[in-house]
């Protein structure tokens, strides 16, 4: 048995009842305010250090599921797709945890309310969601702590994504990560604002595991990431609780540029940015000498994300016609 | 007596003969390999680390000289420049330090065979024509490595700028700095090329004296630059003596990216890049994809010099018609 068995084991070996006839699950994308970069354990998806997310509202991923004999069908946003492709053989493998027998599938049909190509993390949203759907399918009544396990199983950041809100993911210190758990933290903010920009869509360089994987091989200035992803921990957690957009903002831009300065000194260099990417982060800054307080952050990709407060919105929608503003509390 | 004017003195004070009339000098546009960024001490630009560049052969600055009485007259490009322009002010106050007399002022005339907005470091080539131009009219007759102290108390890549070819500017470890000095290095490599390409022209956000401040004070990386500059020196002295361009470039790009990395994880970012900085950038290595052998570097501002061989000339001038390309090594 599989470290990652042993996991969804002990997990659900109390379940009784037999699996529903079918279920289905909303899970939410996320944006990292202080980032999740480097693990400590490549099997488990354990990071090195602890992260913080703003979940994105109504932005996310709805998945169906119900069992079928033989082999899994996959559906992405109406279209089916062939057992081969890159995206199915990962999602088939993770569902191997928890297939009832090696005879039987899953109908898996997943829609996201943002295109896929977004880079709006829809692999977290993805598998939280199909997490989500397989504790109400199972019946496992799995509390969200421990859902998070299992989602960051299928991809690190989506243990983030089982809850709505501000999310801390602990990296936890143990070797089986039981530790490394998801929480919601307290505090509504419903004046938050995110916008998210879109920049000309060209295909990843390459893949965040192997931009990782690199980092923590190469980067000279790695060794120094955890103490900077703990000192914002701790700023964030402060602007949340005080609702400080500036030390929200700066903090989280902040973290999003060592991120990326991690990856650009790493041998060779990683940069995810377009020249579009730096005309939308320079629009912003112009925009925040011009008294809007709107912060940028960046995730492993070329898009950018806005933080900024309602007050700022109608300035924000004039210089970014092309974003897509969510209220992370609501309507 | 300050420090400056100690080492000025030291430095100047066996010469016997009275002034030339008028004298004439040119030193050429450097570009590092591995680059200088951070100050151990700011008064005297002594840096963390040593560097090495490569000069550029026929561009860089002339500069003529003269003594005159009264304030000194300032003539940049054939334009007299006001004496409360902030250039001048600089220069100026750098000449304080070989002035004969209060009463007596210099009339300093000089041109730049690259536009100066071009981002050529051309403080480095000015500063370090002006100390040689200032060692004929007042017949020092000193070394260049004595020259190359002198340069640096103007502007510190100047103290390369004073020879041609490849050139190692140790850091030292004297608080003098006596021992901070530039030295050319041997190997002559007739078949090197540098491009440069020079991306619309936006004004610096922040100068290089404050960003690199800031790095010090601020970026959370920077304790681990002096390794990473170690390591890159010895990489490039091995790339010279074996002509391995491979090596050299991807060395030279990789210190270059931990730079620009340094500066961005510095708080607030320092961000020297435009979105034209990144096109070139994903230009150059789309060529090298397609097996020319072209690698990158940026000093601080948003323009790139590119690395390679006469045999990919004809490539290089294709892809990038824009830029201008050297023969350190000469016609």
């Amino acid at each position: 048995m599989t470290r990652r068995q042993e996991i969804v084991r002990q997990l659900t070996a109390h379940t009784t009842g037999s699996p529903k006839p079918e279920a289905q699950a909303f899970a939410p994308a996320n944006v990292a305010l202080c980032k999740y970069w480097g693990k400590r354990d490549a099997d488990l998806n354990l990071p090195v250090s602890s992260s913080l997310s703003i979940s994105l509202g109504s932005l996310g991923t709805t998945t169906g599921l119900r069992l079928r004999q033989g082999a899994d069908h996959i559906m992405a946003d109406r279209l089916e797709l062939s057992p081969d492709d890159r995206f199915c053989r990962r999602l088939s493998a993770f569902l191997d945890l928890f297939r009832p027998d090696a005879d039987t599938g899953f109908v898996v049909e997943t829609r996201n309310s943002v295109p896929t190509a977004a880079g709006l993390a829809s692999s977290a949203s993805g598998y939280a969601a199909l997490v989500l759907a397989l504790n109400d399918l199972f019946q496992w009544q799995l509390g969200r702590e421990q859902l998070s396990i299992l989602a960051r199983l299928g991809s690190g950041s989506a243990a983030r994504s089982v809850y709505n809100g501000f999310v801390v993911w602990h990296c936890g210190a143990s070797d089986s990560g039981m530790d490394s758990v998801a929480e919601r933290i307290t505090g509504e903010w419903p004046e938050l604002r995110v916008g998210v920009v879109i920049v000309a869509g060209s295909e990843k360089p390459i893949g965040s595991r192997e931009a990782m994987a690199r980092t923590v091989a190469s980067s000279p200035f790695f060794d120094r990431w955890k103490a900077v992803a703990e000192a914002d921990m701790h700023q964030l957690r402060e602007a949340i609780g005080n609702h400080d957009l500036e030390l929200l903002g700066t903090t989280a831009e902040s973290n999003a540029m060592a991120m990326h300065a991690l990856m650009l000194a790493s041998r060779p260099p990683v940069l995810y940015w377009t020249g579009a990417t730096i005309d939308v982060l320079q629009r912003a800054w112009a925009l925040r000498e011009d008294g809007v307080p709107v912060y940028c952050t960046i995730d492993a990709g070329p898009n950018v994300k806005l933080l900024f407060l309602d007050e700022a919105e109608a300035r924000v929608r004039e210089a970014f016609e092309e974003a897509t503003i969510v209220q992370p509390f609501g309507e």
